[in-house]
């Protein structure tokens, strides 16, 4: 007989685990303890379950135990709860949920996949019917009835993180009216404002609510004239949303209990702290998933990153690492992606919010090029940005928004930076081009050689930002776009020179000022910059341009 | 007055280089000489205009003369062919077309971009009418012209490298009956047979008649008794194939006469040779584009790659040295993409016979995985090919074929073979998860793994093509997939064994003979292989399983 291994939880990291350990080792005892009815179900599928998008329930079943134990042979116990941990015997205590029998098991290894809980907010009324957090199968279950009994038709989601915007999106396309209410002043943390705009507006084109810079005050009973509902989300600011269903996507916390109970060390963020072989601080024991703390790819930093790919590829390590396969997990990114109606949202590595935080110098390039080449046929553009370290080029972190080509460029650039290449290696990607997928030049590219430009100073760049607090008695606004872009929308106070007359009109403009040239995307007015720097004119290009700073302010009101 | 900078060639590479010359050199005079009428088209979109798909021929005039006129203040001078280059002099002569005209032209920096000609077949009755090539807008208006006035309604494609497959599949659209013919045993000689094989059932399945292992012999007036038209195109087996219109797409060789007879160093390959910096051996003369040989990324040997990305970067790589911008070409990778009816397939790096060709040891894994979450509606699997150095487990290439997310990982492994990233690294990536794009083991990821397995001998591949001539009184092949996917079709000879029961049944196998071991696509016979490797059976993993055998057998047959 091999060594005894014991997992606990039985979905992601846990199953990856149990598992990889079965193919390393046949003669091991691989336990798997799930304190849910369910293992190895499609947690990321549960939105889409609500939305109709996905029809059978079944297909979340990715696994069941009966198949678990006839291709792995691994001994799935469902509605098993782990109690506690005793390091120093190698032992864990079980509770059966089902007949609340106690049972002490034995392990050779152990692995922690305990997963993270959702957040549940502190205020007056939380306890009232009709509000739901979405983690499991059952919570799912749970809203589905929910809807289906109450005839609900508006509900209102409490947080815009990834799972939030996606339940949003699905209890739309259910046909509820939707409100989305967010404390801060954006959704989607990871990204940066500007970036996060585009997502508000594409909410708003679709009739959500989107309240923002404006918390959870309380949880109320419909008053006299109200519109019924189960609950009444009151805001921070007093506005009151009468609700027939509320979800909580507050965000999650790592479920370290079992892990600090016994003594294993948690790390500042609240994971259970784990080295680079996933090891807790008890021999043979391990953790994996959201559960962890992990080391932040770019900053270095301890972070929390519950995401459904790396806690997978954590299984995978820790099995190997158990079973002599030399392995070692490389740090988070942080790597992630949500559709929102039209729109799809990516992200990895550092934004700038971390950056600071980190005391990190970056320098960032925003691009609004086609998705793929702009004469063929449904071209549309995407908003892209690229943080990198000024002095030494290397890449930092990027986002992307946009209709289509947006996987495809963040997972390339999360490539480049788990590689730890620079933007002149980015400038140079060699990328797939044919007119129905990319560009000569793929906006990854582009934004390398942008990059480059900054670097190497043949342009230099002021922020969407800034514009508003510029001292327009020291710096001229300059437009350089055609007379039809600007006919549709100017920015304030802007001096419009299409691109092709600028050569000829340099004696209109004044030395003693600075200039702030932009067109729609960055690229014209970045033409302009080299004229007028060769020229003698003191110059930055606004980052982005038009189509960023546009974004941003129509996207940053709070309702 | 700053240098004056001679171009020679206005398309891609070209100009690419005026643009960065003038963004570096305001001062600078940059002169564009084009011996056709047009600069800066969209080659890469013709194929798509003559199918209909691209409805606007405006949308492939990139730039006009008068808009570079206006915006880099380029001198660009369209019907001026190059004649000669005098190196020691550093001067150019040049014939306008339209006036018969010859001029001398003063160089401080020459670029030369010339681009490629089409190969013309040295056959019998080539001089037959109906017969073109497809490189230029002149190309494409005959080919267009030719089709509606000859009503045509017959094409034959003569050989089947990208364009010739583009050109295939819009014709086909366009509402001829195609035929397309290939001296080589495949289509798309990047491409391995068996990844090949998957675009010859694409073909076939639109109905295009495809003729492989089977050149072109001659052209023929049609005879009597056969269908009218403007060719017959006669292969080396005799198959006659009446044609009202005929593309050659044979390929292209480099435009190097000028760079020759002006004493330049010629590659081995027949293309211009240039250093890192893409200077060849004149002094403050750069090459760039088709007409250069390159250095292939993986082998490191001499080598044509006529693609439009490369092109685009060298001609800025070749301003930024002319300007003391530093810059050097990394070398090339071949990335490529085709789109077939509702098939793509793209290819990175080396393929097996420029492994075999360079003496470098290579391993392959093929996966069928699909390209999102099983369980998100729309999921369709992509066959992926990676290869690997068996001893570093450094990338080496990659090929996928799919309906859609292959841009996406092939772009992936572009980068990471960029970055000179071991499969133990692609294992790891941490790319975009969300249902709708991807699964939270990406099929990269699982590349990397299942070649992670191959390294450390967790399992012992056998290929598709090793299969037919196995000794079967020494090899067993056993399929352990469902009993409904055997019903479909099975390798014959093969016994079957559900992936479930294979525990039980492990008393029924021989110890004597080597067990050849499939699923549909590799994983479930790989969870087999572990099974039985540690029950001491000698056992292979058919590499791609079942689905790659099918696709290769069934795809490779000649007509």
């Amino acid at each position: 007989m091999g060594q005894r291994v014991l997992i606990v939880g039985g979905v992601a990291g846990g199953m990856s685990a149990a598992t990889r350990a079965r193919r390393l080792a046949e003669d091991a005892e691989i336990v798997v303890f799930e304190r849910g009815p369910h293992v190895s179900f499609a947690n990321c599928g549960l939105p889409y379950f609500l939305g109709g998008e996905i029809a059978d329930r079944n297909k979340l079943l990715v696994q069941t135990p009966e198949r678990l134990k006839a291709v792995f042979n691994l001994d799935i116990r469902t509605h098993a709860e782990v109690v506690s941990i005793d390091p120093e015997h190698k032992e864990i205590t079980v509770r059966d949920r089902t007949s609340n029998r106690v049972s002490t098991e034995r392990y050779d290894a152990l692995i922690l996949s305990t997963g993270a809980a959702p957040v549940v907010p502190r205020v007056p009324g939380a306890d009232r019917p009709g509000h739901f957090a979405l983690r499991t199968l059952e919570d799912m279950d749970a809203i589905d009835g929910w809807i289906k009994e109450r005839g609900a038709t508006n509900g209102v989601v409490v947080g815009g993180g990834f799972i939030g915007l996606e339940v949003a999106e699905q209890l739309h396309r259910r046909g509820l009216r939707i409100s989305v209410i967010e404390r801060n002043p954006q959704v989607l943390k990871p990204f940066d404002p500007e970036m996060a705009a585009h997502l508000h507006i594409e909410l708003r084109k679709h009739g959500v609510g989107l309240y923002l810079n404006n918390g959870l005050s309380r949880f109320d009973s419909p008053t006299a004239g109200e519109r019924a509902g189960a609950s009444v989300v009151v805001l921070a600011n007093g506005t009151r949303l009468p609700a027939d269903v509320v979800i909580l996507g507050l965000g999650v916390r790592p479920e370290a209990k079992l892990a600090r109970d016994a003594g294993l060390v948690i790390g500042p963020t609240g994971g259970v702290k784990v080295d680079a072989h996933l090891r807790t601080s008890a021999p043979d024991v391990y953790a994996v998933g959201d559960a962890i703390e992990v080391t932040h790819g770019v900053t270095g930093r301890p972070a929390l990153i519950p995401l459904g790919g790396p806690a997978n590829r954590q299984g995978r390590t820790a099995a190997d690492n158990i079973f002599g396969v030399p392995s070692a997990y490389p740090g988070t990114l942080g790597t992630a992606i949500v559709r929102v109606f039209d729109r799809t949202a990516a992200v990895t590595g550092a934004n700038e919010a971390q950056l600071k935080d980190a005391g990190m110098a970056f320098e960032a390039v925003h691009l609004h090029p086609n998705a793929h080449a702009g004469y063929y046929p449904g071209a549309a553009p995407l908003a892209l940005k690229v943080l990198f370290d000024p002095v030494t080029g290397r890449l930092l972190g990027a986002q992307a928004v946009g209709a289509d080509g947006i996987d495809k460029r963040i997972d390339v650039l999360a490539t480049a930076l788990r590689a730890g290449m620079t933007v002149d290696d980015v400038a140079d990607l060699e990328l797939c081009y044919a007119p129905p997928f990319g560009a000569a030049k793929d906006p990854v590219n582009l934004a390398g050689m942008a990059a480059q430009n900054v670097r190497a100073g043949l342009v230099h760049p002021i922020r969407w930002d800034e514009i508003a607090s510029l001292d327009r008695t020291l710096a001229l606004i300059l437009d350089f776009r055609d007379r039809a872009e600007r006919e549709a929308g100017a920015i304030p106070g802007s001096v419009h020179i299409p691109l092709g007359e600028l050569r000829a009109r340099l004696d209109e403009l004044p030395r003693d000022a600075e200039i702030i040239a932009h067109c729609a995307s960055g690229q014209r007015s970045y033409n302009a910059c080299r004229i007028l720097m060769q020229n003698g004119f003191r110059c930055r290009n606004l980052v982005g341009s038009f189509k960023t700073w546009k974004a941003a302010v129509d996207g940053s009101r709070p309702t």
